[in-house]
């Protein structure tokens, strides 16, 4: 970690979503926000229960014990060139957006001293048989670590892609294949785990009750940042940090609950089906992406908790500024009423990069001379937040101090705790994905596993059903 | 580009998004579409209109000469290492979008003779200090040229850049800095141009008439995509047999009014305010982002063309198959009924990856071996397909034969003509961006740009009366 400071503090600013600043059509009411209090108390003691009774085990990822993952990264970095992860959705998100926001924007292109001798990270979380063919043919296997991650082990994607790997590195090496792949899954059951023992391969472990979108601060994202020269123990104490600023039930005191009841208010009582999250900051785009999982897996919900029809959840939107300054914001600004903006603000970059006092003959150019990115970036994101606010669209903003570990720790565990107790709110399930198996389901019976035949026929007569309509 | 076979059309499959597939209160009726005749007729003349009298130029940029930018491609293929395109927006979406689709996706880290002697390209689309930095100290100036692009030859983010990159070569290389640069900006106004003259810098035009979102075939995208080797009379060739597949005004034969059709009455008889864009191949991502900022900044308006307040627009979403399965397809299978899916689907890949014939003991993977990645992304892609279908979600498949430029030329007019239409379809202009005027008066007042003053002590006063609150 660049900076080693401790007492960072991620803090939200939540001015711009009030009725206050947005006019009550679009904006919240202090007493709105207060009349969730009762709901919140029981949130809080149903989720202090799952924590109580390990029944999930985010809560306490920053305990994980990081030196066997630490002297393994110690061992790669002298040995690889390369690291491929292949994994997908959990086993991805968390590690490109935290390797994103804390190295280099083009790392995979500096020589390996300019990386301190980490390896090259790539994740391979897709089965575009070109994009994976070329990653193949452009790294040496001898050089590669492959970082197999599936917590089933039956993960199609990723176990296509393991069995490619595994067919290459054994024509290639022979038995020397087997050291050319560490396994991340879990501690008992399935598929890869059987893998493991078979072929003795380095393994680490998933926890039972730790979920796919919830896992990055388990080995499941900590070992290939490791490998990354991420400082993972800064991670861990910046999460811990905030889990103890999230001790308490008060939604006003507490970040993350504050966080989940804004968009939850803004949804339900404000017709706000959509929440946009925009950092001011290229190396936080992949955070937005991660949070996209999180939210929507975890709050999309058919059926409440009760078993009723409810067919809940607020989709997340990646956006980025400034860039998208010139692509989305004239939507948010002037179209319907229907988004809610968190930002997300770097308050210290690591670099200033001051604009030189040339062509200050220029009118057009001369208030940009003598200044800095920096600052036109952050006068660029004021703007959007005005322009936001006074045409009543309610915004808010996660302030971070600077893009390290420690803060990023915090805001991981924030959102994750907030989609938890969001999960709450709308009365649904925030830990399990019914209809993500549907669809596997359908590719089990149509690749022609065993057992699926009975659906295979099923769903070809329902297609036959439906008209086919195509132009020309 | 690969195979060079200028027989492969575009078609739009669409039996999905009717009621017979997903029920009448999500699905469209014939009639419903045939409705909207009349209404098409009018738009076609609108639109015809606009072309004719040269007011809108993206219609004819398929007539664009190449030479002079494959000239200058040719030289720039010869001496340099690396081409950085300064731009943000329209500047660089369309760049983005084609390059990644065309090129290999790890070019950059490939050596030169493999990219067929081409330089690496890169797009600074942000002014994020940190990336921006790391971009510029990871690049040598001498090997390096700079394509500054902005149209008005004001963009405050590119002209940033411009200046800082000015300096640095300035100082680095003297006079020689002259040679390091090309522009492409309006042929006649503006600083840019200006700067041409007077420093005799080399230079390409874009058209007076045509806006930054459409203007990716236009030198904007055209020079540096051939500079990265792409074969942009493919991609024009495309794009006129676009235009003449879409020449008439009947929509059930012309594919870019349908798509129109589809989506408008998705959002207004459907009630889909969301648009989903989720392409079946990591190398078409950068299209859904493209369009993003196509649709979002045509279509997102306060006013109609006769001034009423109407705050119109239909919010796109990228997503990403088979990846966002683990994301968001929960969501979308089992969330509120808001959004409408368009799949881009990649009939042929270039490469075929094999699953090789491994564990085929294994039950949980013997479904696998022997199939390839080529069968599994389909299979997946039909499974998201067949969800969302039986659970009442309207969706289409726009399938593109293969990735290559004659391809994509197609699939960009199509969505340009479509975006036009739409604005049609909604009564607001979709040429016009008003709300981000809006915010670079904000940004020149607060960089203290003269003539503002007034502007910022107002912003100043309003943002005042916005009561803060913080958290800790």
């Amino acid at each position: 970690m660049g900076d080693r400071n401790y007492k960072q503090d991620i803090v939200i600013d939540y001015s711009n979503v009030m009725s206050s600043a947005v006019g009550s059509d679009h904006g919240l009411l202090q007493s709105e926000l207060e009349g969730l209090h009762p709901r919140a108390s029981a949130i809080h003691k149903w989720l202090a229960g799952l924590k109580k009774d390990k029944k999930v085990g985010f809560f306490d990822l920053h305990e994980t014990d990081t030196r066997p993952i630490k002297k393994y990264a110690a061992k790669v970095r002298e040995r690889y060139e390369n690291m491929v992860v292949l994994g997908i959705g959990g086993s991805a998100l968390g590690t490109i957006a935290v390797n994103n926001a804390v190295n280099h924007s083009l790392s995979n292109l500096l020589p390996k001293r300019k990386r301190n001798g980490y390896p090259r990270l790539f994740v391979a979380d897709n089965i575009d048989p070109d994009q994976f063919g070329e990653l193949l043919h452009t790294l040496d296997p001898k050089k590669t670590l492959f970082n197999v991650i599936s917590k089933s082990g039956t993960t199609a994607e990723t176990m296509s892609q393991f069995m490619i790997v595994y067919d290459m590195l054994n024509k290639k090496l022979k038995g020397k294949w087997k050291k050319k792949v560490v396994i991340t899954t879990d501690a008992k059951k399935g598929l890869l785990r059987e893998m493991v023992k078979e072929h003795k391969l380095d393994s680490f472990e998933v926890p039972a009750n730790v979920g796919g979108r919830f896992s990055v601060f388990s080995a499941v994202g900590l070992l290939p940042l490791a490998c990354a020269g991420v400082d993972i123990d800064a991670l861990l104490k910046g999460s811990a940090r905030m889990a103890e600023r999230t001790a308490a039930d008060d939604i006003m005191k507490n970040p993350a609950y504050l966080f989940s009841s804004i968009l939850y208010l803004a949804d339900i009582a404000k017709r706000k089906p959509m929440v946009v999250m925009m950092p001011y900051s290229s190396k936080l785009y992949g955070i937005a992406d991660w949070f996209r999982q999180l939210w929507a897996e975890s709050l999309g919900k058919r059926y409440s908790r009760d078993g009723k029809e409810v067919y809940t959840g607020q989709t997340p939107i990646k956006a980025l500024g400034a860039t998208d300054q010139h692509s989305q914001v004239q939507l948010y600004v002037e179209g319907p009423f229907d988004k809610v903006t968190v930002f997300l603000e770097v308050e210290k970059f690591k670099t200033a990069m001051g604009i030189p006092e040339v062509y200050k003959d220029k009118p057009e150019l001369a208030y940009l001379a003598g200044s800095s990115l920096n600052d036109l970036i952050r006068v660029e994101m004021l703007g959007t937040q005005y322009a936001l606010t006074t045409h009543n669209r309610p915004n808010f903003s996660i302030k971070l101090p600077e893009l390290n570990e420690y803060v990023l720790g915090q805001l991981v565990y924030l959102l994750e705790l907030s989609t938890a107790f969001s999960g709450g709110l709308y009365n649904i399930d925030p830990f399990d994905q019914p209809g993500v198996e549907f669809g596997k389901d359908f590719a089990y019976a149509m690749m022609g596993r065993e057992g699926y035949a009975g659906l295979k026929a099923e769903i070809q007569d329902k297609m036959k059903n439906i008209p086919r309509r195509i132009t020309q």
